[in-house]
């Protein structure tokens, strides 16, 4: 396969249901790329550079980070977590889509560092479902989903940056992840990515 | 359904199977519009206007030209033929997609006057297996060959100006169909055509 993968950057608000969504995703497109993150935590026990993630010291990851070479990252608990360029390019080269899984904020940066990068936001089908899904996990507490439900707002005002939007509806996460297979399908027949089939077609 | 429809256009060289495939895609979207063409030639016994045609006189037809009302058009036997630029609203605006399979030319007309139209170049595998098939028929000359395949060579230049390419294999035509099937769910869910959802999203 000559052709480079698709960057598909998927994010969409607590409780829109990505992670089911993209875990089925995975299942059916078992040709899906892989791409190990980048973390300045320390390995765990039994952890291998490379595997589970590429460890790296808080100076070469702010290094990296400054000469562009991080798609995007993100900080929890004191530490850097993020995509390395490096590592995605490996993946799309190899003819494999990669899918990165992550916040509106990292995803427009992904979008900026790598403008060929499809976006996709997954919404639940309302404000209100979005609440009764919150609540209905029973974990938390009314001040956390208040601040969910704030941010989610926000987001939504980024849905226009992103090129694909899809609603999750309730038992729908199925549906859900045969529209972004389609989604995929379609985009890999956008005119400059079959330049390869146009360029050598009356060639021998 | 408050949205609009999507402009559909697929063209491809004599060969591509075309005909074919728009069959198909007719069949499996029960819900697609359908528009009446205009022409300038008389209307035949039992014709009525409005529906087998629009049925106008020369100097309407060429009225309506120069003032943009036509999308496309064409002459053949030394008639007009084309789609009123009232007609698509009329079906676009009552929800429905609507297919037009256009020559190039028609095309590139209808994405000046219509940027938001969906562009479809369908191609057969490569140019050997398009000169087989035009062979086949056993009904066209050497001559008449020779231009189509030259005709096709012009088409192919033009296919990076065309949204989507897609490769009509032999025995092909269901799986393509599906394909352009997946290219217009994928494209209802543009983000600027998802605005809806998202503006409603936190509303009662």
């Amino acid at each position: 396969m000559s052709k480079n993968g698709l960057l598909i950057v998927i994010s969409g608000p607590a409780g829109s249901g990505k992670g089911t969504v993209v875990k089925l995703l995975r299942e059916m497109l078992p040709d899906l790329g892989f791409s190990v993150s980048a973390t300045t935590r320390s390995p765990r026990p039994g952890e291998e550079d490379g595997v589970q993630y590429y460890f790296m010291t808080r100076d070469d990851f702010e290094e990296a980070l400054a000469h562009g070479e991080i798609l995007e990252h993100t900080v929890y608990c004191g530490n850097y977590y993020g995509t390395l360029r490096s590592e995605a390019d490996r993946v799309l080269s190899a003819g494999h889509d990669l899918i990165l899984e992550i916040e509106t904020d990292g995803a427009m940066q992904v979008k900026k560092q790598f403008p060929d990068a499809l976006t996709i936001m997954l919404l639940p089908p309302d404000g209100k479902t979005l609440e009764a899904r919150l609540r209905g996990r029973g974990t938390e507490t009314d001040d956390v989903i208040k601040t969910r439900l704030a941010r989610a707002r926000e987001e939504l005002g980024l849905a226009e940056r992103y090129d694909y939007v899809v609603v999750n509806e309730n038992d729908g996460a199925e549906k859900c992840a045969a529209l972004i297979r389609e989604i995929l399908s379609a985009e890999h027949h956008r005119s400059p990515r079959m330049r390869d089939t146009t360029d050598s077609f009356f060639n021998e």
